[in-house]
C-alpha cells in the first residue's frame, strides 16, 4: 500500500518530463533549448512594459481574442480557426484531454520531442511509437498504426529534419483520427502546413511565440484548425490561460513580421556555417530546417563532449536516450556563438 | 457517427466552463468575477515592468523557484512545501490529472466553485455533490462520501462562508483521499488551514494571487502540501506553466504583504456596508468572509435585476443554476462602486 494511495499509479511510476537547462544566473552561451538569440523588437517589449498598469488587478480575456486576431491576421485566417495556448506545450496538452481516453492509441515517429511521451502517459493513452527511416522520411506506416492522435513534429525535434507537406496531406486523409502537425519551428523551414487546415476536419497545427518570435520566456502558443474543432478544444482549456501580459506581447509579435523575417534569415545563415563547422569535424548532421542542428558521431557517446562544453559555460542538449546518446543537439546561437562553440569543439577532438 | 469521432465523448458532451464576463472595453462598474478594487503596488508594477527585456527571448524557470522563495518567506514554509500554477484554476486541473482516473469520485459540497465540476468531467471522474446544510456548517457526510479527492473552497465561493479549521483537521483524518482546501481568497477570512500542512499528508492547501494580491491578470496560484505530494503533482504540470513576468510578478507582491493587508482591511470594511445595505434592501445575505457577498430573494429570480444593473453598467453574477437563480454574487469594490450598486438596486425595488 503505498503512503499516499490516492495518487494515480501511472503518476507514480512516472519519472516526469525533464526540461533543458535553465540556468537562472548568467555567463552562459545558451544552446541546448532552441531559444532565438536575438530579442523581440522594442515594439514587442513596450507592449510588455505597457502592462504594468493599474489594470493587473483584472482578469485577462479568457479567450485572449486580441491575439487571436492578430493571427488570423498575420495567417490570413479567422479568430474562430485559432487558439491560444499557454505555450504549445498547454495546446498539446490540451489535445489529449480532448482526445485521448485511457488505453487509447498516440502515434509518432521516434525521436521527437519527448514531451509527447509524458503527456500520453499523464492521458493514461497507450503509445505507439514509430521509427523515422535513415533519411527522416515519413514513415509508410503512419496511418496503418491507427492513432486516436497521431503527431507529426515538423521541422522534427531533434532532428531539424522536414517532411514535405504534400506527404502530409495525404497522411491527413490517410488517417482515420486527429492529425496534429507540431510546427514549433516551421518559420525557419521553406514550407508550412498551415494551408491544409481549410481542407481536413482531422487536422490541428501548432505554432509557438518561443521560436522565431523570440517569446520563449512568455508563454504563448497558437491552434489552427477548423471551427467546430477550435471551439470543442477550448472547453479543455484553462479558464484564463493566457496572462495579460503574455496575450499583449504575442498580439504585438504577431504584428511585426519583419522582425521575425530578419531574425530568421539571420538564424538560417548561421545554421549553414554551423553544420558546415560541424561536418568538418566529423559528425553527421542531417539538413535541418529548424533553429537546431542534430550532430551525430555513430556509436560515440556524446556524454563526454557535453560535459567538457557544459565546463567551458557552453550548454547544449544530451539525451540520455536510446539512440541518441551518440549526438548532440545545438541550438543555432550568434555567430559569435557559434564560432566559440566549433572552437570548444575543435579542441575537444583535437585531444 | 459524430463526424469527428476522435474527440471523447465527455468532451463533446460537456457545455465547457463559462466564466465570469470579462468586458475588454471599459465603463463598467465590474463585480462580478472577485477582483480586486485595488491595485497591486508600485513596486509590482515595476517588476512587470522590469521584464520589458531582451531576456524575454529566453524560456522562463520551469519550476518558478523565485516565487516559491518568495511564497516560502512570506509564509514560513520551504520551497519544496510548494508549487506555482497559472492561477489556480492549473493546478486543481493538475490535481485533477494527478489523481482522478475515470470513474474515481471527486466530493464537494454544493454550491461552490463552478469549475470543479468542469475538471472532474474532462478528467472522466465521478461528480459527488454533498449539500451544504442552511448554516453553511461543514456537512456532517463528507467523509463517508469516500472521495479519491475530496475539496473544500473555503471561504466558499459563492458563499462567502467559512468553515473553522479545527472542522477541516478533523476532515483530513478522516478522508481517505486527498483533501483540497482552495483558500483563494482566505486573506479576506479571520484565519487558513495552511498550518495544517505540516500535520497531514493528504492536505493540498490552494491560494491565488487573483484576489487578495490584486494579480488576476498575471495568473499566479500557490499550491501548499508536504514534499512527497508537491513533487508527485510537479510531474504533472506544464513544463513552463509561469512566464517569466509571472514569475517576477508574483515574486514581488509576495514580498509586499503590506499593501495586501491594506487593500484587505479596506475591502472588510467596504463589505460590512455592502451587507448591511443589502439587508435594508431586504436579501437574506450570510456573514462572508470573502471579498464577495451572496444575496439572496428566497425564491425570486433575480435575472431582472442583473439584467438590470447590466443596463446601468453595473455586473455582478447571475448563476443559471439550481438553487442559484433567487441569488446574485457581489464583489467587494471600492466604497463609491458599492455606493453605485446599492443606489441602482434601490432603484429597482423601489419600482
Amino acid at each position: 500500500m503505498p503512503r499516499q494511495p490516492f495518487i494515480r499509479p501511472a503518476i507514480r511510476r512516472m519519472a516526469g518530463y525533464v526540461p533543458g537547462e535553465q540556468p537562472q544566473g548568467g555567463g552562459f552561451i545558451k544552446l541546448n533549448t532552441n531559444e532565438n538569440p536575438y530579442p523581440p523588437s522594442a515594439a514587442v517589449r513596450q507592449a510588455i512594459a505597457d502592462c504594468a498598469g493599474e489594470d493587473v488587478r483584472l482578469y485577462p480575456d479568457p479567450m485572449a481574442n486580441a491575439l487571436r486576431d492578430a493571427a488570423a491576421r498575420c495567417y490570413g485566417l479567422s479568430r474562430e480557426q485559432i487558439l491560444a495556448g499557454n505555450g504549445s506545450d498547454d495546446l498539446l496538452a490540451m489535445i489529449m484531454r480532448l482526445c485521448v481516453d485511457p488505453g487509447d492509441r498516440v502515434v509518432y515517429p521516434m525521436p521527437t520531442y519527448s514531451l509527447y511521451d509524458t503527456l500520453v502517459e499523464i492521458a493514461g493513452g497507450t503509445i505507439v511509437h514509430l521509427a523515422w527511416p535513415a533519411d527522416w522520411a515519413l514513415p509508410a506506416d503512419v496511418a496503418a498504426a491507427n492513432g486516436r492522435v497521431t503527431i507529426i513534429c515538423n521541422p522534427n525535434a531533434p532532428s531539424g529534419t522536414f517532411v514535405p507537406v504534400e506527404a502530409l496531406d495525404r497522411l491527413a486523409r490517410e488517417v482515420a483520427g486527429l492529425l496534429v502537425i507540431d510546427e514549433a519551428y516551421v518559420d525557419f523551414a521553406a514550407d508550412s502546413a498551415l494551408r491544409l487546415v481549410r481542407q481536413h476536419d482531422n487536422l490541428l497545427v501548432l505554432r509557438t511565440l518561443s521560436k522565431s518570435f523570440s517569446l520563449a520566456g512568455m508563454r504563448v502558443g497558437l491552434a489552427f484548425g477548423q471551427p467546430q474543432l477550435i471551439d470543442e478544444l477550448a472547453k479543455v482549456k484553462d479558464s484564463y490561460n493566457l496572462s495579460r501580459v503574455s496575450i499583449a506581447a504575442g498580439t504585438a509579435a504577431l504584428s511585426d513580421a519583419d522582425t521575425v523575417r530578419a531574425h530568421v534569415a539571420r538564424v538560417a545563415a548561421t545554421r549553414a556555417r554551423l553544420i558546415a563547422g560541424l561536418r568538418g569535424l566529423g559528425y553527421a548532421v542531417p539538413d535541418s530546417q529548424a533553429n537546431f542542428v542534430l550532430a551525430r558521431r555513430p556509436g560515440v557517446d556524446q556524454r563526454p563532449i557535453y560535459d567538457a562544453l557544459k565546463a567551458r559555460k557552453i550548454l547544449v542538449r544530451y539525451f540520455n536516450a536510446d539512440g541518441l546518446r551518440d549526438a548532440l543537439r545545438i541550438t543555432v546561437g550568434t555567430d559569435a556563438e557559434i564560432d566559440a562553440l566549433l572552437a570548444a569543439l575543435g579542441d575537444q577532438h583535437a585531444h
